[in-house]
């Protein structure tokens, strides 16, 4: 391939300098690896990517899953891909050694998975949630269970999903009516209907484990009466063999704008004598377990929605080095050749800001995956609370700010393209179709909003939110000593005192005013609390370019280093002001949401 | 139909109460029209959108057009659809009596349309292109090219399209290299290769009139030496009748995300003894007759993004006012039942957002279709003059605000949906993908922004921006009558103040600096020019609410002004204080995207 997918450059750069993977090594569960062992799965992950899911990309969108009418049948070179990944070992890259995986760290099995997602986000999808669903019963379930559902998972035998959605219910999960009726033997009889169930029915694997959330007759109404039950496709023996086909069926496929290789859905459990089920942990807790599998789900959207931004932004960036159009403003001479596309100020904008986006976005997820290890790793119990507290504090901002921005970079790398965008000529905007689906899927980017400003902020009398303050605070000041740094460590300061003032409006508005009309703008503070962060993530990056530009370099670090530098000054300059006319409207607590009617409209 | 495309009364509210299409039938050209004829096309449009173009809506989106080596094939249902659009005269609506036409006032002709491509953007852009392509020839043809071509169209019985792109130039068209060989009987042969011409091939017309962009043996480089010819797809006898086919080929079909009722072609010209061409006009003059049907395709791009956004908007509403989710943040009973989630605040938002943007884009597309009547048909010629230079002045605008900000409220309208937008079991993806082309073809949204700053500010010193600011300005005096407007009134003009200080500095940085640093930031430019006039536009509205308010008036309509004026405050709040910022880009002469260098992305 002579363009590549992503820019390792900058992958490498993540990995080693800014995020220190080497030094995860020292810890007991990582003391196999060392950077030799990173690298060597960073090139499994290459590989596998151009040779099984590159050159199946384009087919995986053009050629939809159909029904017929009982079953769902893909492309089979999805199949091949899936069999590949697994092979790989790939599939299971951060699971332990003992249940066949990697043991690699979070953050080097999330940069691994850059690869394979940049080649097909949506193939990807199936062993994501698989691992997912296994990461779950693996934490919540019995021994048994995870002998019985986590080991084939492993193995790459079985897949998994995760069954929430109902038609009458959609987000508010309180609603939902599935049914469990225990049986004498202890397992249940599961009824209903569960919708948008991504990988919900296939032929890639031998079985299929669902997740589903169920109420047990006589459990309190909403949220603290929901169960969690493994369900089936198919039944399995006591000696690991597969039995019967469970009771449930596949009511239909949905039909999505972008994201094909993977199935959307409908469930029908139990219209005849009930699907069986097994219910993992406590009843009544369903809830509580299943954030275990969504929170991890959370930040793979966020990655995935990451990847398609820096993969966009790899392609357009190319497309505009390569492509001669039109001439300078400056030059006159109409007989001059034309430049590259890439001269124009206005295109040089839009790969600034998909740079800006995609990078900001990939340090953010991949500052997320290194608090993952580190409250799993951590020596010190204070440390890893810390590392807990933190992350889970950030999930909202991890899920949502790269859906939102890494759409917006699609957006831009559709226009550097220009008509040769919009066409499938170029796989710019299957990236934007599948990308479309990341500001929505667990959790839509308004729920995501009141998720940050009503629960994470205030927890534990605001511990995550001072915890990341604080943490934000010490980048600033790391900065301050580099005096190129200054200007923008004391930009960032200004921006958390503008944060800060905002949260204490609301927060304070929550004690005097009706709660939606306090909560109106949350969508506009997850903008503000996003692009705080990035503007974080981003003078982190402008840090290490700066103290490696000081040691003696060759020209293409020098060049790797200027354009972190510049991609900083562009965020800092064009995107981070932005917060202050949106804090203004959340600081004032202005109700015009709130107050608009439905019969005004 | 239970639930209309379009909100029905706010089309009324447009045309009668804002631009006033009564005042236009005291002119001679409107002198057979009234309030009823107007009603009355609006009506029959409305019919054969529901009857022809509503049912096939989807049917054209998942059965694309197919490319059998020499032609075409289109679903057979879009050539019912556009005889039944021409049967009823409105493919012509504003053409002269005298060609078939229905002698419309293009402001009442616009909105006339919006029902038709409410229901069929892309099936319309045939009639679209067609006329737009019968308006050039009849501006600046022959007589005998009028009788030939222009009749034909007029009747329906002939298309037009536009061929301008190549594949070497895209949109830098002094690049292109198609050549015209004049012959000695007065024709050209034409040889080259055309790309991205919409409506280039199709079965569902008796003969295609290309318009084509070529360049005459000898001619001078770059855009002074491209001249305009008519290449009909089907040679035409002297008594009307077809003769044999012309020497052109469709050498395929592009897949385009979105519209795909309408043909993308690449078409190849003169493989053989070349294509036989008609000299439109002066040889050499070609791009200034082609801007006459680009200026009015600009307008219908604007128009169509519009309704794009005005449909994704009704539907959202529909769909909010009745689908119950979740409850209000300020309901504590977990038994109490779910709310429809247009009572969320953050659903509100994405509500009013739409409303906002398409509802201020229909004013600023319909304030076009008045100015452009105004041309044509105000009594006094400096008052056609002073129409004439506004429209011309604001053209950039009206086709890029719509086009980024209708695509923004498509974005909105899924949101709104959730998973269910994201399907193809509502329209809302559809409107999304269609609307991504809006932003790039007839020059991208960049080529505006450089065209506003580079070419229309300065024009005639400053004439069209000066009379642009000063209608502002009038609007503004007009709303401080009435106190409730007046803060509003005040917030415009200050809005005022801070384009015109960005105007300033970029004017005055093109007699210092390098062009293509000055005019860097154009893009953030071309956003606070539009964010403005959108701000008028709804200024205006406000107006017209309030003092329809101070009247007595029945609920519906205090409903429908209230809602007028509490969108106008979201827009006045939420998004033109957004401009600051962006002015404070501009004014400093920020050249961070200037400075950029290729290596260091």
């Amino acid at each position: 391939m002579a363009v590549s997918l992503l820019n390792e450059r900058d992958l490498e750069f993540m990995l080693y300098e800014l995020f220190d993977a080497e030094q995860l090594c020292q810890r007991a569960r990582f003391s196999e690896h060392n950077k030799e062992t990173f690298d060597a799965a960073m090139e499994t992950a290459k590989a596998v990517a151009e040779k099984y899911l590159l050159p199946i990309r384009q087919q995986t969108d053009l050629v939809k899953p159909e029904f017929d009418g009982k079953k769902a049948h893909l492309l089979p070179a999805i199949k091949t891909a899936m069999r590949a990944v697994i092979d790989s070992g790939l599939a299971s890259a951060s699971a332990d050694f003992e249940h066949g995986g990697m043991q690699l760290p979070s953050l080097v099995a999330c940069a691994v998975s850059a690869h394979l997602t940049a080649s097909g986000m949506s193939t990807m999808g199936y062993t994501t949630l698989t691992n997912a669903n296994a990461n779950l019963i693996q934490a919540h379930g019995s021994a048994q269970q995870i002998e019985t559902w986590v080991k084939p998972m492993r193995e790459g035998r079985f897949t998994g999903t995760m069954a929430m959605t109902e038609p009458g219910a959609g987000s508010g999960l309180a609603d939902l009516i599935t049914r469990a009726v225990k049986q004498d033997d202890g397992t249940y009889r599961i009824t209903g209907n569960k919708i948008y169930i991504s990988g919900g029915d296939h032929d890639l694997s031998e079985n299929i484990v669902h997740l589903v959330l169920a109420r047990v007759k006589g459990a309190p109404a909403g949220v603290k009466g929901i169960s969690l039950f493994i369900v089936p496709k198919i039944m399995v023996n006591n000696d690991g063999t597969l039995g019967q086909p469970n009771d449930m069926a596949l009511a239909g496929l949905f039909h999505k704008m972008g994201g094909h290789a993977i199935t959307s859905t409908a469930l029908s459990f139990g219209e005849n004598e009930g699907a069986v089920g097994y219910l993992v942990g406590q009843q009544n807790k369903g809830l509580t377990y299943m954030f275990h599998m969504m929170n991890e789900a959370r930040l793979f959207v966020g990655m995935g929605a990451t990847v398609m931004a820096l993969a966009g932004y790899q392609y357009s960036l190319n497309y505009a080095k390569e492509r001669p159009q039109g001439r300078l403003m400056a030059e006159k001479n109409p007989a001059s050749a034309p430049v590259n596309i890439i001269e124009h100020s206005d295109v040089k904008r839009m790969l600034l800001a998909q740079k800006a986006y995609a990078e900001g976005a990939l340090a953010l997820c991949l500052f997320g995956a290194r608090l993952h290890d580190d409250e799993k790793t951590q020596p010190e119990e204070s440390a890893r609370l810390a590392a807990h507290t933190l992350l889970d504090f950030l999930t909202p901002v991890i899920k949502s700010w790269p859906s939102e921005f890494g759409l917006k970079a699609n957006h831009y790398a559709i226009q550097v393209l220009g008509g040769a965008g919009y066409t499938n000529e170029h796989p710019v905007e299957m990236f934007y179709r599948e990308n479309r689906l990341n500001p929505i899927h667990e959790g839509t980017t308004g729920i995501q909003s009141l998720d940050l400003l009503g629960r994470k902020v205030p927890m534990n009398k605001f511990a995550g939110y001072r915890a990341c303050l604080e943490a934000i605070e010490a980048t600033c000041q790391e900065a301050t000593e580099q005096s190129k740094l200054k200007p923008y460590a004391d930009q960032l300061q200004h921006a958390l005192q503008t944060l800060d003032s905002a949260t204490q409006a609301v927060m304070g508005a929550t004690q005097t005013m009706n709660m939606d009309a306090a909560f109106a703008n949350s969508a506009k503070y997850l903008d503000i609390f996003g692009h705080v962060v990035i503007a974080w993530m981003w003078l982190k990056q402008g840090i290490k370019a700066q103290q490696a530009l000081a040691s003696s370099l060759h020209t293409t670090d020098y060049d790797f280093y200027q354009g972190k530098l510049h991609t900083m000054q562009f965020f800092f300059r064009s995107e981070l002001p932005e917060i202050e006319h949106w804090a203004s409207l959340v600081r004032r607590l202005d109700t015009t949401n709130y107050d608009m009617q439905t019969a005004w409209f």
